[in-house]
This record gives C-alpha cells, structure tokens and sequence, in this order.
C-alpha cells in the first residue's frame, strides 16, 4: 500500500462545491454533524482515503464485514448546493501523517474544484452548554463577514490553544493553494457526544450556504442522550437542576 | 537490512494453503493455536520474515542461542489439508510498520497460492469464560454461510472497538489482492493465557478444514493453568465459586 | 508540504549577523529574549519555515486567522548591529525531525553570511532565583573569553544532563559548518515563565554584541507576574518571606 | 546530517579485533566495562558514529564545550591483544534507528577485520548481588566452550524477555555477515551503577581475549558507592544486616 492512498469510487461533476470536514474530534461535533448531511442528502461516495498512518485497523459492520480504516469523501446535493463531506472514525496517529493525509484531502478537494474548505469541530467548554455558540477561525480575515452573517462568533485569538489535527491542518495547507478556509466549532462540554452542538453548525451552514436540512434524527439522538443522562442522575439521588454539569461520559 | 526481509528457506509446493496467522495478542488465543498446528503436524519452516519495525531484540533460546526477532511462516500438512501458519512473539511497534510487515505477510500468502487469510485471536470479555464462543469476522459476507456451519458466531458489529494489528490488517488489506479473509476470535478474559479458547478456535477450523488435530498438549496446558489458578486461590484463603472471577495475571 | 519548507520572505542583505535562537523551552526564558529584540527593534520577517515535524496546527491572531505552525526568522538592526532571530511556538515533535529542523535553520543562517549562532534558553534551578546568573556553553574553548567577559559564567560540565532540543542542535550541528556556536541559560526556577532571567540573557547579549535595548516592556511583564505571584500567596495566607519559592505555575 | 553518519578519525591497522560493545544499559555495567578497558590501555578514538536517531543533544564537557551527541569507537591495545570498544551516552530512540545504527556499528566492526562481537550488558535480577555471575548468549552454539572456560554461565532460556537494545541487535544481525557474536551481561541490583559487576565481565575478557588489566580505579568507585550507600542507610536508621537489598537509586 502506498503512504496515502486515494480511491476513486465515483467521479460526479459537481459545480463550486464546499469541501466539508467532519474526522472525529472534541464531542465528536464535526463527525456528527457532517454524517448528518451525508444521511440528510443521500451523498454519494466518490473517494475512499487509506493511510499507513491511520490506525492498523478494520472496523466491523452490522454484516460482520470487516473494513480498512479509511476516510471517505461524499458527494452531497444540499437543495442544490453541492458540497463534499469528509467523513470517517480516524485521523493518522502522527505529525507527519497529519500532514501527508491533508494534503490528500486537499488534493481530492481541488479535483473537485472546490470552492472553500469548512472544517467543523467542537470548542471545549469544560461544562454543559445549552445554547451552543458557533465560534469561528479563516485565513482570510474578510472571510468573516459573510461566517458572521450566518451566525459565527469570531473571538479575538480564540480558541487559545489553536486548532490541531485535520481540521487546523486545513486550515492551514489550504490557503497554499489558493483556496481559503474556514473552521466552525460548535460550543460543547468536551465530555459527551453532542448532537445539539452539531446541530449549531449545521444551522449556522444552512444560512452560509443555502440549504435546509431537517434535523430530527439530530434531536431524536439529542432527546435519548438527555434521557441516559437525566436516569443517571436520577439514579445517583436528586440532583434537580443543571444535573449534566460534571458528567464525564463519552456516550 | 531492509525494511522488511523474507528470507526463503524452503519452497516446498502447497496445494492452494489456507494461510493462518497468530502472532501475540489477546490471551495469546491466537499464537496458542497456530503454535499448536505447526507443533502437532511437524511443520517445516519456509519463511523468515525479519524488520527494522519489529523491536530491536533477539530471543534467547534452550542452547543460549540468540536470534533477531522475527516472524515465521510454517508449511503445515493437517491431514492432506495444506495450511500455512504465521507464528511469532513479535508485532511491528509502529503503524506504519504494521501496514508494511502485514503486506509482506501476504506476499508470502500468495507466493504459495493461499486460497484464503485466517487471523486467529481472542476476544476479550473481561470475565472467565467456562465455554468460550468462537465470533467472527470477515471481508465477504456470503463466507459467512461456511464459517456458521463450523461453529462460528457473527454477532452484529462486534467486536465494537474494530480488530487491531496484524489480524486486522490481513483483513483489511487481502481483499485488495482478491483474497477472501476471516477472523475468528475465541472468547476469553484477557487476563491469562487462554489455552481452551485456543482448543475452541481450532475444533471450529477442524471443521471448516477438514483435519483432526490431537488436543492433548493443550488440554495438559490448560489444566496446568487451572490449578495454578485453584493454589493461588486457596492459599488466598476460601473463595469456592468461580474463583477465577477477577483474576488479573498474564501467566 | 516539503518534510521541511523555508519560505522567503525577505532578503535584505546583512553584516555579519549573529543568529540568536529563542523557541519555546524551559522558562520560556529564550523566547522572550528573542521576541524582546524583534519587538524593541522592530525586526523585519525574512524566513518562515515550516515543517511536518512540527505538530499539525494552526495558532488563531486575534483576527481569528489561522496560520500554520511555523518557526519565522527576523532581520535585526540592533543600534547598527545585525541580528536575525529565530522565534516561533514550537520545536519538532520527534528526534529525526528535530535534527532536519536545525539544519534548516543553520541553512538560513549560512544564507545570510552569520558570523555565529547563539542559541538562549532557561537553566532550571528547581528554586526562585532573585538574581539569575547566565551560564554558558560554547563549541570552541577559546570563545568563552569573549563570553566571560560579558558576564556568562561557564561552570565544568554543567548543565549535568546536556543542552536537548533545536538550542543543542544548533551547538552541534553548527561546527560542522565552521561556524561557532554558544549556548546562553538564564537561571531561572523552571516553573514560571521568567521575564527577569530574560533580561539577564539580553544584558548579556548586550555586552557581547554591542547594542542597547529598552527593558521597559520585560520588567513590567515581570512586575505583572510577580503581583500575580503575591496575591496568590496572600490569598492562601500569610507567608511572607520567599513566597515564590515552590510555586509549579506556569503562567 | 545523514541518517547515520560514520566519521573517520584514525584508521590503524588492527589485527583481528574483537568489538566490544558498551553503550548504556542495565547499571551501566557495559558501559563501565568497555570505558574502563579504553581508559586504563590509552585507547585511540577511531570512529564518530552520529545519528538522526540519537536524542536531539550535546553534552557539556569540563571546559563547557558543547558536542553533539555521539558513539565513538577506540582502538585498544590490550597486552598486545587489538580490541574496538564501542562507548558512547546514547542509544537510539526508535526500533528503526537502533537497527540502523547497529548496521552501522558492524560496518566499523567489519571495515577494521573484527574476528568477533562481544556485547557487554547487566543481567537485572532485583536484588542486590554479592558476587556476580556472568551469564552469556551467543550466535553460534559451539562457541559457548570457549567461554564457559572463561567463567561465563549459560542458562537456559537466559535471559528470558530476550536482549533488546543495541547488544540484542549486534548479535541478531552479525551473524548475517558471517560474524561470530556474543553477548556477557553481569548479574546486578538493575538499581544501582555497578562497577563490581563490570569487573566480573572484564575479568571473563581478560582470560577469554588474554589481557591483564588494572582494575584499582573501578574498585574505588565500587568502594565509593558503598560508602555512600552505608550512609544512606545509617542515616535512616540501625539496618545492618544487607543493607542494600531494596535500593531503588541509579547513583
């Protein structure tokens, strides 16, 4: 196998689409919230990514296959709006693999001729949030208009300890190559998965790029997950109010 | 060196080898078996596979003799079935080592024309198992069917955290060669050397290969251990029911 | 992305510069020295490396713009006497990386016909220091009288454990360029970041290289830190005398 | 900088040199040994063996000059016996670097004709040793006669997690050249630095190569670190008997 290998499954025209990234990180807020178009939208996969810096690992289906680990690129008509949703459960396991696997993202976007790239995650708050806001990094500062428009919050040299992984190394190989870059980060505890925080930046995407995804399946898992929460609570004795503040519990 | 060395040290010609790996891993399931196939049938070593991933170590062994951390590949004839057995105390260290040592693993697969990959392991249950499944794994559904008839369980996305090291690698990277593979994971604790889960993987791959293979070594193990484990609880004073419970010792 | 990347910038032409290092390390007592002399002096950005040993991240400006981890390299003029000065936020994460990183540097420093490099960092005492020494190391013996007489103290075979990271590399990769290196260590406690064994670096450097800076801005961040020091001390209760002395802050 | 980078500083003839190796280990016993054998014959330093895979360092000598972290080889005369004793304050970090840079060492070993390698160490054994043992391995069986008649045991199956680090790879890979390699480990605490130990090993070199050496200053620094060892017990209280037995303190 090559260092990075990229697999064309399907090669759709697509017209000025937004490069969406979604890798697992803080409360899984980007994964759960660019699963979330591919689902929504029915997307097409159109690139598989396998890397010998990604764990040596299968994960196994609901059939019992097994799979290599990869990440995978979709195709996604959003009312009309094209975009790419990078999806997947890993990033590589090192800094120079970090580097080389965003490159191939990169590449795959450009291919496509992307537009812009979005990377999405979550911003740890150390407690329960419940009203997300949507902070937000470019690297082009009057990128942020529009972002603020849409509903971002731009905080001066937040988040303080940068942005690492995928999605900073996105941010900062894109504009390399021309195409500008934005980072939305869902507010979140940093302690749970967090479906109403990727619901935040997918509201926040609705209005940037024009589409209207519904977001049932999102609340539903939101719902359930307040439940374990709340019967957990309860089980510990009366804690009536703000019970989720000190969970430590990744669902 | 390079990398990554085979050393050929025979070629003997196998009649389309089903190819078993089992390196170490959980409860050593998968090293007992595959040991206890190359040692009952008298296999007759045909590869060396040494690399600069592999620890930097040799063995030592009855004769004070020392030897560079390898893996080997054994021919085995089990009752006119031919098989070739991967067997070893080492895994590659790093990720991209192990993506680099499995490909070489498949190399020698089919040099010989392995018709198919068998990795062998354990699966953890963080409890004694008095009658270990055997759950599976594999690259194409419709293998199933024959696995099931010799005894294998596949249970829905299990097991849920993926197959990790080589035993996962060969499963992710033989389809790309167009090989069929599988993974067949005895139940055991994962605190102690699990000599029975070993025995109940190898009755299920009688079955699926049609030999007969003498247990007695391993069963003598595996009474061995269990009266270790009765001292150790005895002199620890009275626990009669399942005393093993909560042991935490690799023996 | 190159495994190593150096960007020009600029190209003014220089005398005989010294290269002064200040990346992160213990005190943060080199990268404030360093960043001292770009901001006093207004220095002009002339090289930015970037490497995929660095860690895969952006650092967000208070424009929330994202940049890329990247050591930068400023053009000096210090009262008429030329500097560059290497500055950034971080080192290369792995020993391979750290080695191709430095020589990188010695690349930029040789590309601008530097006279010598002077690589400065902390030398952790484990206790407040009220008046920090510097002490010295240098790739030629007969270079430590110059030093000497600047105020370093050279004491034998100190520090006991070596100089590790890109301030050692410089010393040893250096002479193998001919040309001469020397390591200046601020005193400092090794739990705070130490403006005041910053300052004691640069009345050095001062010395030894002919210039005059204004400490103005470094002893107010030291006065800054030392209230902070008090008030939490006076908050945990009288303890006059010493309060600093087992602080594990950094701050 | 190479990744291994071998520099030539003497070429003497030698006359069927045994290589003897000495890097840090289990109480520093090879290390002593090997320094020892350099210092009391006025070896010659022969070969800088520097390294990518070496920390990222200098060490400060007693002059406060700085030098890159390094192996070096020392032609020995030994009573008229040509040994190459390999000394040096590092080994490399990674499993790849360790195989790299022992090839390099066997490249040294074979470039002067070395007749065999002999790789000293310390054979942990968690309590402290009153007369130390040397047990041996080797790469060939019927070489063990001749050390066993030189005072070296050889146990079954000793060591039994192997030999790792630069001694286990010397005699894993120069067989595959055609050498003869051999490694001596001294018995000791695994707690302490321990030049009785080194002495029993060099005693085994001297009947097995035929040279005599002085060992008075190796019995001083044994003596030495007793005494400081009875302090520490003295100030802790009335222990007489044994001492030293749970030490846990690399001196």
């Amino acid at each position: 196998m090559d260092e990075v290998e990229v697999e064309t499954v399907a090669d759709p025209d697509l017209d000025d689409p937004a490069f969406v990234e979604g890798l697992p990180g803080v409360g899984h807020v980007g994964k759960l919230a660019a699963e979330h178009l591919v689902e929504e939208f029915d997307g097409e996969l159109v690139r598989r990514v396998h890397s010998e810096h990604f764990p040596p690992q299968v994960t196994v289906d609901e059939a019992s296959v097994a799979r290599l680990a990869a990440a995978e690129v979709y195709a996604v008509d959003a009312d009309g709006r094209d975009l790419l949703a990078l999806v997947g459960d890993f990033q590589a396991g090192d800094a120079v693999g970090q580097y080389r696997v965003a490159e191939a993202f990169l590449d795959v976007a450009e291919a496509f001729g992307a537009a812009e790239v979005i990377a999405l995650g979550g911003a740890p708050t150390g407690e329960m949030v419940d009203e997300p806001a949507v902070i937000g990094a470019v690297t082009e500062a009057d990128s942020r208009e529009d972002f603020e428009a849409a509903g971002v919050e731009f905080r001066e040299s937040e988040p303080a300890g940068g942005i690492v992984g995928t999605s900073g190394l996105l941010l900062g190989l894109a504009p390399r190559r021309g195409l500008p870059a934005a980072c939305l980060m869902g507010e979140t505890s940093g302690y749970l998965v967090d479906p109403r925080s990727a619901q935040a930046i997918l509201e926040v995407l609705e209005r940037r790029l024009g589409f209207e995804v519904d977001f049932a399946t999102l609340e539903a898992r939101a719902e359930e997950l307040e439940s374990v929460i709340r019967e957990f609570h309860e089980g510990g004795g009366p804690e009536p109010a703000e019970p989720e503040e000190d969970l430590r519990y990744i669902g």
